[in-house]
């Protein structure tokens, strides 16, 4: 497999990266899926068996006082800014063993690779293993990319863990890092020192597995707003007996509320603008609720994501509209509870116009895509350093045991991203 | 109390009435509202009570296979045909004291008040106290009085009582009752022996409270058609992730139902239609959903009624139309399960004629109103009997401890139904 390509970089042995999916599947495994908790065992399992392999390599390894891993090859000139190649090693409870790992082991096969064959670039080449991306565990994100910049809240050290109850700090503190350092922000990263940050990750959505391709480019990382918690309070009464000018039904207005939004969103996507609207959970309230009964209440969440900061605002003044309208039209009360959100994340013009050269060089067909998901490139990307992403096709979708990556279509991806690492670092 | 009124008849005392309102309250509590179970312990203790009271004041008392009560007053001429004051005795579980007693204490002081007047018509006045009318104890319709026309279908004897898990057979024989002959069918009412059955009940919509009118007389009992145990089954999937193309969202097309089945009601209804359409279920899995997942599941009910056969028939169909509609548009899979229900009931136009003037003769405002709850009337309306019922204002809605119906609207609500009945007894 480690042919020399136009590039003059000797192609990444991906063998080395199967061999370590195959041991993570085997030592993660919960025996529905695979997980890894953010500073728990599989996690922490993952770091050890990558770190160790760096070192045998002869790679330096480093962490910061957050833990995330960094393994470098050192470039032939100090002066110049380091790239680094990153994702995350923790998965959701009973999920796959590619959404995070892929990145990690993809920029691992590259560095080790090109150490084997003493190829190295001006600046540092540097692979990251980031901390703590899946909001499962603690339900607030890119925990790991935002302690490395020294920007992550203080206030996030005390969340629990979902299934410990024990607080971030704590656990940290467990595996032997230093909450405290990162409470006072204390940062691993800065952004002027990077020229890069490229992540590789499977995609969590059909669209190449429907355009048949094997890997695509992120044009930009959605930005978002949720009403994770929102209520439509009216009043119970009889089904029969009451008119509907005497109701108070929260099912109608809650459904209205959700049907408005999907026209809306079809109107901008007709208009040619990106947007994904979600109603995930919509519940009555199982111990009242009846076949019988005008329902009294309903539960329900919000999921709002575009690219363009300027559609996200206009959703959300829909949505307080529709609820001015709803509240009058049904004699309802919304309670749309906290809102949470972030903001669309661009990628580097650049640094797409490299990797769409090395696509070009390979033979690959280039294809630029929407990402919807949220990523650790977010961060990378808010805080001024050059960043793209890569997407492997991936059938069954992500955060569940079904994940399924073809390595073949891993080899390339890597091929692609290590054809432009060599044109950057 | 008791004085003559322009019919020449007694008026009822309503004191006896009361007096059994607050003896069943205080035996049948369950320490949060009123529990009567259908052949169970509280319903029986209602049966005993007012059985006991019947033949203390010397007036006949019989039970027929079913275990219905008939209290007795014979008339003058043994030719002419009998009239039926009715109601049931049984509650919803937690229910409130008056749905269902009200109207058997309204014949029984009725009749009480005559019998001590010696006040007779030609024909008998009885009052029957109906067994099993409220669903949550058997889930099937009318059992009690169904059976004293011998029209119970077999098979609802073996349907199991929800708290005991016991056949409703075992509950008929426990209480001495006679199922085999329910089960063949026996009658112990026939429709041409019956000059009429009047039906007294609280009100369990808001409409009485908000005209400020202490009683109103139905028009007609609202038909149904019910799904109780529907589904809409789509894809989970990637909120951010899948685009509005690939989704097959459950919540959206469920939503997309919801509103459209609003719609038709309120363009039916400004087109003068009688109709009620509720969602009172409408629920995504809880061990699966998410706020970051498209929801691949959705369990809902769906409850129609309406006066007219022909509105119920149009909103099938609309039901069906819209369901291959949304089925196309959202890509996703309907399964609406078992369809049941009931036809309207039509109540008797000569009857109604002489309760107006009952209401002229007493000074009340006259109101005819539709009846959207299900009420053992339907059953007596469609085997032919000269039907009529009356309901009392009542404030808190009904299968609730909140129900409140004040005496003194009992009192008017009462004395309607006596002066109607000395007009046609």
């Amino acid at each position: 497999m480690t042919l020399t390509s136009t590039s003059g970089a000797p192609e990444p042995d991906v063998e080395l990266a199967a061999e370590v999916f195959d041991t993570l599947a085997k030592h993660t495994s919960d025996g529905i899926g695979i997980t890894r908790a953010s500073y728990g065992e599989g996690e922490q399992f993952a770091h050890d068996l990558i770190a160790g392999i760096a070192e045998r390599e002869g790679l330096s390894v480093n962490t910061d006082v957050a833990g995330n891993l960094y393994i470098t090859l050192a470039g032939t000139d100090p002066r110049e800014k380091a790239s680094v190649i990153g994702s995350h090693l923790d998965s959701v409870p009973a999920g796959g063993n590619f959404d995070g790992a892929a990145g990690v082991l993809a920029g691992l096969a590259t560095v080790v690779t090109w150490k084997r064959h003493g190829f190295r670039g001006k600046g540092d080449v540097v692979v990251m293993a980031i901390r703590a991306e899946e909001s499962p565990w603690f339900p607030y994100s890119y925990i790991g990319s935002k302690a490395a910049f020294g920007i992550l809240p203080s206030a996030a050290l005390d969340i629990a863990r979902s299934d410990t109850g024990r607080s971030l700090a704590d656990h940290m503190s467990e595996l032997g890092f230093d909450p405290d350092s990162v409470r006072k922000g204390v940062p691993y990263l800065r952004a002027q020192d990077l020229r890069a940050y490229i992540e590789l990750h499977i995609e969590q959505g059909p669209v190449l597995v429907e355009r048949q391709l094997p890997v695509g480019t992120v044009s930009g990382i959605r930005g978002s707003f949720r009403y994770r918690e929102a209520k439509v309070l009216g009043e119970y009464a009889h089904s029969g007996a009451v008119p509907r000018a005497y109701r108070h039904d929260a099912v109608a207005a809650a459904a209205d509320l959700v049907t408005r939004l999907n026209t809306n969103w079809r109107l901008l996507e007709d208009a040619g603008r990106d947007l994904t609207v979600t109603v995930g959970k919509f519940s009555t309230n199982a111990q009242v609720h009846a076949f019988s009964k005008v329902a009294g209440e309903v539960d329900f969440c919000l999921d709002v994501r575009s690219h363009s900061s300027e559609v996200l605002e206009e959703m959300k003044k829909n949505v307080r509209t529709h609820v001015a309208d709803l509240e009058r039209d049904y004699a309802v009360r919304f309670e749309l509870g906290p809102i949470t959100g972030s903001e669309p994340a661009h990628m580097s013009r650049d640094l797409l116009a490299v990797l769409s050269r090395s696509y070009r060089a390979l033979g690959v067909p280039y294809f630029e895509m929407a990402c919807g998901a949220g990523h650790d490139a977010a961060v990378f990307a808010q805080q001024g350093v050059p960043t793209a992403m890569l997407l492997v096709r991936n059938e069954g979708g992500s955060h569940n045991p079904g994940e399924r990556m073809d390595i073949d279509d891993f080899i390339v991806a890597v091929r692609v991203l290590a054809h432009g690492l060599s044109q950057i670092a």
